[in-house]
This record gives structure tokens, sequence and C-alpha cells, in this order.
């Protein structure tokens, strides 16, 4: 990768930033029986590897999930959180049963994401140690977000699972967490909007929503 | 911004957003007296916005410093940290402190990002609450730093900080979680290597480090 650091990006560079971080979406439909090249793979890796961390302690781990008994294992454990959620959501609960909330059984590659055992780096970690350590690994999976889309393949993240159990399938220590899910592969088509919006689910909140000055606005007064 | 979701992207765009990734550093060094158009803030922000969120619960919030005496007092919430840091660092105490740690004085735009409230999402994150709101909010802000990057502008993500005090001093409710200082801005030349490597502080791991096949590897045998 390009080693000049003091690259100089013209407007159609920042033209195509905007365009693909406009375009990523959280993929849940993918082609069945479709496959990812190694090359592709080893890509959205570097991708991830190129992320920010605290201290740069780089806690990212990733377990790619080759073995088929392996990813079946997961698709239950994530059926199973699925259904308590159902029992949990309340009255949108039929609403809820007919989202597509994940793709593991049919995604070309199923990656899990690990945050490590804290390595006890102090330095900009000692008053927000697992929240920093958690930002660092949520920075890498969003790189390589991006850089599935520009290789123009899905990637969803699944956060629906017991992490002690799906840390015991990939046999992590038990200081490990199990953060992420992610399906990656093929798709028929990206949605034109985010799916839960698309689906009825929820509304995306505006810009002047969550943009503020000097203070959080006073009760009453938020956007 | 592009709303042609299905959008293929071609090798340059790819090559494009990988430079972009290799090329985003963390920033401390930024020019004193310089400015950053309100558009490209705009930008910034607008960036921020797409980022993915579990349950589409968008929980990033900006509150952007324009008040002097507030970014003072800000600053010296920062100091104290690092102070506080290097009485625990132990014996690289001094080499600690010949670090440039942030750039809170000197930069053009001091922005903080806060946790917002948890607005009772459960979709997602039944098992990782706060784990999955904390991870949306470091997406937005990878996105923001990515955006900065092609607009030629540094950015650094400042955790140094007591978040009860700085909360206090953004007049956050107490639920809501300041998590970074972003320090962005001009700067003369954006560090070669992450500043901690260029500075001796620590060496980065290798890609093979962080990728394993199926499980976590076995004692002794991680690469």
């Amino acid at each position: 990768m390009a080693n000049n650091m003091q690259i100089i990006f013209n407007k159609d560079e920042r033209a195509t930033l905007y365009k693909v971080l406009a375009a990523r979406r959280d993929m849940r439909h993918f082609i069945q029986g479709a496959s990812v090249p190694n090359d592709v793979m080893d890509r959205l890796f570097e991708a991830a590897h190129l992320a920010p961390s605290v201290g740069l302690m780089q806690p990212w781990r990733f377990i790619s999930i080759q073995n088929e008994q392996l990813r079946k294992d997961i698709a239950r454990l994530v059926d199973e959180e699925i259904s308590n959620t159902a029992s949990e959501i309340g009255v949108r609960k039929n609403d809820f049963l007919k989202l597509k909330l994940e793709g593991i059984r049919t995604c070309a590659q199923l990656v899990a994401v690990v945050l490590a055992p804290d390595d006890g780096t102090l330095l900009g970690r000692r008053t927000l140690p697992l929240e920093t350590a958690l930002c660092s690994v949520a920075c890498a999976i969003e790189n390589m977000w991006l850089a599935a889309r520009v290789e123009n393949i899905g990637l969803g993240w699944v956060s629906l699972f017991d992490p002690q159990k799906l840390g015991a399938a990939l046999h992590c220590p038990k200081d490990a967490l199990p953060i992420a899910l992610l399906c990656i592969g093929p798709v028929h088509e990206f949605y034109e909007k985010p799916m839960l919006v698309q689906e009825g689910w929820r509304d995306e909140k505006p810009l002047a929503g969550i943009l503020f000055e000097n203070r959080w606005p006073i009760e009453g007064e938020a956007k």
C-alpha cells in the first residue's frame, strides 16, 4: 500500500470516499453458494489492520470460520439469541420476527471478531479501559466494511449471540470477548436504505439532532 | 451524496479507499492559528452520521467546542489525566512524558464525542448492550477520521480524560458517556508511521498475529 504519507487527496478522491461511506450497508441477504476470492479476503483483513487503536494495542483478532459444522453451531447460537430477544421485545415481536437479521448460513465467508484479553496497555486507557479497547476493534471492523463495499461485496455485522457461548465454541480464553460475527459475500443488490428503515422498523435521525455546541442541550432545547 | 446503491466500484476507486486507509494517522501536531472551513466540518459530521449502528440507534453525539474558556478547561482536564497516567505508568514514565499526546490547545477545531444515554434499543443489544453502543460511536469516529484525511486535514482521538469531569464540563446527563476528544485541523505533515512507532514507544503487530482459523490458537501455537 501507498507509503507516501504526504499525499494530498484531490476532489475526485474525496468524492470517492464519500460515495463509499454512503454506499456501505449492513447486509443480511447474500447469494447462496457464491465465494470470495482469497486475495479479496486478504485485502479486507489488511484494511482492518490499518485501523487506529488506543496506545497502539491493536486488540482485534479475526477468526475465519472454515469448518462447516462450526458454522452450523454458530448459526444455532444466533437463532437462540433471536428467539431470546423476541421473547423480551414486547409488542413488536411479530414485526421483529419478520426482519432478516443475519446471513450466517448463506454468506460466502463468516468471520468472528474477538476483543483480545487485555494486554495491560495504560496509555490512553486509564479511565476508560474496556471502552477504548472496544472502540479500537470497531474502527477495524468499519475499515473492513468500507473495503468490502469497494470490492463490491456485502458485509453484515451480527451481534445477536451470547458472547460466552460463542467464545466457548471458538475456544477463546475467558478474558477475550467475541464482539461480532461478520457475514461477508456477494449480494444480489445493496439495500437502498438501511434495512431497518426500508422495513419500516425505525427512522434515521436528522444530522441536526446529534450536533451540539459547547454543551449538551438544555432539556426541551434539543433539536 | 450518491444515492444509487447499486454502484459498482472500479479498480481506481478501490485503490483510492486503500490509499486513504493507509494514509490516516492519529495526529497530535497541528498548525497553530489555522482554521477549517465550515463546509469541511459539515462534511466530516455528515460522514460520521453515515456510520452503521446496532438497531439503528445512532447513539453518537458531537459537541463542537467554540468557547475558548471551555477549551482551556478541557485542556486542563487532559493535562491532569496525563499526569495521573504518568504516575501509574512505572519505569517508562520519562519516555511517556516525552510523547506528544494531544493537540487540544493548537488544533483548529475541538469536538467532544459523547455516547448518548441508552435509548432502550434491544435489537442486537440484548447480550452486549454497552459494547454495541460504543462500537457504533467508534464507527462514526472512524468515518470522520477518513473524511478528514481526504480533506487533507489531521484528526487525533484523545482519550486521556476523566469521563465524569468532562461530562460535567459539557453539562452531559449522568447516563451519557464522553468517549473522545477529537482534535481536528491542518497539520504541517502527517506522521510517516503511527506516532508511537515513530517515537520508539511500541511496534505494530504483524497481520499474521491477529488472524486465526476456526478457533483461538492453542497456547504456544499463536503466530
